[in-house]
């Protein structure tokens, strides 16, 4: 089961060659993330602000097949490829909106932390639970 | 006494109309707020991070003159205009390095905040001596 | 009759003192402000894609009461507080979702640019006319 | 040969969990390639903006092994991995200044591209000798 966001391209997300720049593409697949994490109880905001566990990235790799544009609205679709003990992957495809067609492609695998000692936990249980829920299998 | 930096507009700091967008000219003034409470040991770092003594804007008056655009160089220029017992008044000049054309100008008016109450803290004696040095009377 | 949007703080907009960078806030009236602009025909990317008309900010005046946090949404309400010729005045609450605590005021003068030949255009009837329909007076 | 630079991490370059936002990582490594190009005749602007030949990332992979914190200060080193006909490989390590630890290291293929007609372009002469200047065999 994939989770989905749209949210168009924003005035102050261009680059000066005109485009999405980069790294925005992955600001997005973290909205993505972050929406996602509705699915549990206080949300991501309950686990960053009030648990203090948090999900750093450790890998990514992100494929980029065509650019965003002001004007796009981009489609940002997640799904969860890997659960482990204390880690996760996300895979997100970003396309536009108004034709589908995919832009991005990214891999995401992220540690469980504690925020405060800034160490590896294992998932917790809703975290995990949601995560299941999304997992596909290649 | 005025305290300068220069900073060359970067690629991601433009917006969809091509030119830098406007809440960034906000930004460059607090990276030269940052960079002149180098002034003070531990510099805004300690200030914030160590010590928790932030200084939020209350107030904030801004002339937009002309635009910067990718390839320009901004020289912001920061004065103190008003050092009262838990508040200070900077004063800002954004120019165009390569023909110093004053591009915008802005008032920023700071509350010195202890950041964990999030209450008023008379300014630190560091702080103060550092400002007053800075001070300039229309 | 204002116009208003709501938008969660994320988790990227917070600066090292753990509050919504105060820039930011300008970022979210332009949200605002991008949107209002659905009102004409293409929209605001209509406007600066298309037919090259944007309306760069020439004075600002904003009131922070109060920080936005991790967590907190905020609803950005516009209204219009002047037509001239070739520029208006956006005047912008931002409020707390949960409790509707106004955290800052802001009023922002813009022109109306041809983006090509950076010179004053006067107000396009369309644009004059939404303009209009959210004219305040005080 | 490799490139390197240094620069402070930012006051709004922190994220809610109180590091710096993994795209900014990039971000990073984008300032270093942007400086990097100094090394032709007008630089990244002149790329850009004058003759219209940008770089957009075509594959990106990112290993993170540490966190960034406000009052670190980031150095990054580029070096050249590949030259291709119209693409070319950059590698970065992003270290904290102070002991050396490396954070982060990516790698960057961009595809050499005239930003007007969004084609493919063989790498300009001057740009392809400089790559091969900072290019390193593994």
């Amino acid at each position: 089961m994939s989770f989905r966001i749209e949210r168009a391209v924003r005035f102050d997300e261009i680059d000066a060659a005109g485009l999405v720049f980069f790294p925005r593409f992955l600001a997005y697949c973290h909205e993505a993330m972050e929406d996602f994490f509705g699915g549990v109880d206080g949300g991501y905001v309950g686990l960053i602000r009030d648990k203090r566990v948090g999900f750093p990235a450790v890998h990514l790799t992100t494929d980029f097949r065509a650019p965003l544009r002001y004007g796009d609205v981009a489609a940002i679709t997640l799904v969860v490829t890997k659960v482990g003990t204390t880690s996760c992957t996300f895979r997100y495809e970003i396309s536009r909106a108004w034709d589908g067609f995919v832009v991005a492609v990214a891999e995401h695998v992220c540690v469980c932390t504690d925020l405060d000692a800034m160490a590896k936990l294992p998932l917790p249980d809703d975290v995990r639970a949601l995560l299941t829920r999304h997992l596909v299998t290649a």
